[in-house]
């Protein structure tokens, strides 16, 4: 590739700080929040859809890969370029409209989830999805993988609140698809390929969200369990006793311990198991699932280490959600390197998913901590590893085939909230037959023919599955 | 078309009775809601997936149309056949499970709606999406039209219940995608593709919902306002106030002096508009959401005209859903026939849309009759006339192309919940890009290459838009 020609002519619509080539400038495209690594050759700073279909045209006419970046956070690998163009996004980070009569808010796709969550709440409005990394995160990205995150079990995903896309295909084409009505049937409904779809088909460029009204209270219990199988008998009974939990957080002694030891607050480090539970709605409503939920909880053997209502501006469960907050850099302290899955299973089968990655981390030798959202299924196994040491590794690697193979033969699925990216694209062809893989190719080269848009990411290359 | 060797290559895999040819046993499947009439050449009644598979093997082969079949309670001509299979599946009506542990109900597509709601009640679960005609309708009908209903506004579509779906492709391959988990972010979401697209891609054969707990509470209340745009503004304002209501549906006064002249039970015939408003939760939250929405339709000049509460099996709010369901049989006294349409615009712009329906009633001479789902923006504007005056039909035809034309001004769209159908089928380039229903045509390429799939609906020929 001739890339002082392909500079040349990405520089002919941009202003020269929008095209970077040096190699500090690239180098700090080249990861996100896993241990994968790349460079890009360019990277290009979008700052309106012209630009970035002026950049997909450009890529499209030379076969050049476009890997479009957000905030970075993502945990499979999928924004981590092998070369070719990072369309970066953060510099399109407006929020276009906030309309209360609507119910809606339009953005750009750089806008941080947070900002936007703020925005909402000053209009007495309220925007569900909260993926861990919502500080940093960007909206495009959390509609590119459909992010969830702990409240989804009550609000749903990510996927739930988009009713509008403009997206960028290669070639430059720009559709709109959707807007701000509630329901629509008047057509195929093809902004919901994009949403989920890890860049691989177009630039999302433009988002309509649905916003909710603001639940004026919020409840939260800390709940500890002597053996793990209780804490997971007592999440499935929970929720099929009637109450929708805004969240059910679980964490397992391992990951417990590494909370405590990272900022103590009195954790019961014996316990096998901690939930973090909420309820959210009218003040009175709120109380009453807390009851509900802490007696359901007690007759499971839990034992209620703490509750807080906020009510107001009185943030009473922020100690609560602290203690959630803390798991990632708590575990990253327990060892040199860290592999996070994200595997969902129906929730019946928690328990069962439970106990084999206890028996995988026994076999393997692998230390495994786990949490995550169990009121969805939806877990986080976290194999504490250290990459420098080869004979561990393969270990590391035969523990999360297993792990991804249990779920499998369990109903479950490779990712819940993360996508397949890079890091878990070897396993995609155990988890679809060809004829769902062949149609996955199909449908990318409808919106891709010449396969620009982050190659390599999400779909297995058929000689790995056929 | 040899339809004699046809129907004895069907024959071949099915039982007699499954395979119907005799005009007075194809007449009846020639219909749906609406006026549309059709005539299949052939009706199969499938009992299983394999049946179905069966049938899209052979008429792939022959090129031969295939209408699938629900309830036939549409309202869009979607079902009505014009020759060709008639591909009833209402013998596939069991549920083949219902697990309140994964919190799933796993159907087949000709269980009624109504039946699953039971169902789901029976374990004090619910299934939320409630379609005016869910005594009748079938789940398969309400995912092929992704269904609302009043319930939506606060508990979203039937999409928003998919979990997985089974669907036969035409040549007879089975695709199972999703399952029983909550999140899924593994590959491309193809479920979403059948969801909304009347038959016109595959024929769904089993599909899994997620299930929600049943609120134990609900509670309900009549609003009168003497203008109709007092009522529209409170909408607004109401969805705009902080409350989410379990529904905010409406009707004006020629619908609310149908409903009194069909069924006497006091309502105020010289206000302009009814506002039936509703939540549900815990019992506490039901009663302070039923007075904070009394007291903000009050602050707009509404009339408050009766409240009721249901609490365990004490359903005081029944009284108040009958007028709602009066609605239709109401209003189809008025005339010799009547047009429903179903257009949907963003809520701050339904003052607008309503004022703009009362002055197309008025430039065409034809009465038009409003209600809906005002707090999703979805009205179903329904014209009263006589379709046997064809000079009255030419101003049926001018004011549904008025109010088509105004919705999508309005930044609305052509249907919120019965789908295009034949119906609608005029309008849709007019609703679309040429790009983006060239992408509709190759999506229906991917899955239906040969067009056997509802050929003539939901989606226009090119020939009539380019």
């Amino acid at each position: 590739m001739d890339w002082e020609r392909v500079v040349r002519r990405l520089r002919e619509g941009l202003r020269p700080d929008q095209v970077e080539t040096d190699v500090v400038g690239r180098l700090v495209y080249g990861y996100d929040a896993t241990w994968a690594e790349g460079m890009p050759d360019v990277v290009v700073h979008a700052e309106s859809t012209a630009d970035v279909a002026h950049v997909l045209r450009i890529a499209n006419e030379l076969r050049i890969p476009v890997v479009p970046r957000g905030g970075g956070t993502g945990l499979a690998g999928g924004a981590v370029p092998q070369g070719g163009i990072c369309l970066n996004l953060v510099r399109m980070n407006r929020i276009l409209a906030l309309d209360p009569a609507d119910g809606v808010a339009v953005v750009q796709p750089g806008v941080i989830t947070r900002a936007l969550q703020q925005a909402a709440e000053a209009h007495g409005l309220f925007y569900p999805p909260d993926p861990a990394s919502l500080e940093m995160c960007t909206i495009g990205g959390n509609v590119a993988t459909n992010a969830g995150g702990p409240r989804c079990l009550k609000y749903g995903v990510t996927r739930d609140y988009v009713l509008g896309l403009e997206v960028v295909l290669p070639g430059g084409e720009v559709l709109r698809l959707g807007g701000r009505v509630m329901k629509d049937v008047s057509g195929y409904d093809l902004k919901q390929l994009f949403i989920g779809s890890e860049g691989t088909l177009g630039v999302i460029t433009e988002i309509t969200l649905r916003l909710l009204p603001r639940p004026p209270a919020r409840g939260a219990l800390a709940i500890a369990f002597e053996r793990l199988e209780a804490a997971c008998e007592a999440t499935v009974a929970l929720l099929s006793s009637g109450i929708l939990p805004l969240m059910v957080e679980f964490m397992d002694q391992i990951t417990m311990r590494a909370v405590e030891s990272f900022h103590p607050s009195g954790l019961p480090i014996h316990a096998e198991a901690l939930l973090l539970l909420a309820a959210d709605g009218e003040p009175a409503a709120v109380e009453a699932n807390l009851q509900r939920m802490t007696s359901l909880m007690q007759s499971h053997g839990g034992q209620l280490l703490r509750t807080a209502l906020d009510t107001g501006d009185a943030l009473h469960t922020e100690e609560l959600w602290e203690i959630r907050r803390h798991v990632s850099p708590a575990l990253a302290r327990l060892a040199p390197h860290k592999l996070s899955e994200d595997i969902t299973v129906p929730r019946s089968r928690i328990p069962a998913m439970a106990r084999r990655i206890r028996e995988i981390s026994q076999e393997t030798g692998i230390p495994i901590a786990l949490y995550g959202h169990i009121g969805d299924g939806n877990l986080h196994p976290t194999l504490l590893c250290d990459r420098r040491n080869p004979e561990e590794m393969a270990r590391v690697a035969r523990a999360a085939a297993a792990i991804f193979e249990a779920a499998l033969a369990l109903g479950g699925v490779l990712s819940g909230e993360h996508g397949i990216g890079t890091l878990k694209l070897d396993f995609v062809p155990h988890a679809f037959p060809p004829a769902i893989l062949e149609k996955f190719w199909a449908l990318k080269a409808l919106f891709d023919p010449h396969g620009i848009m982050n190659p390599g990411k999400k779909l297995p290359m058929p000689r790995n599955w056929t």
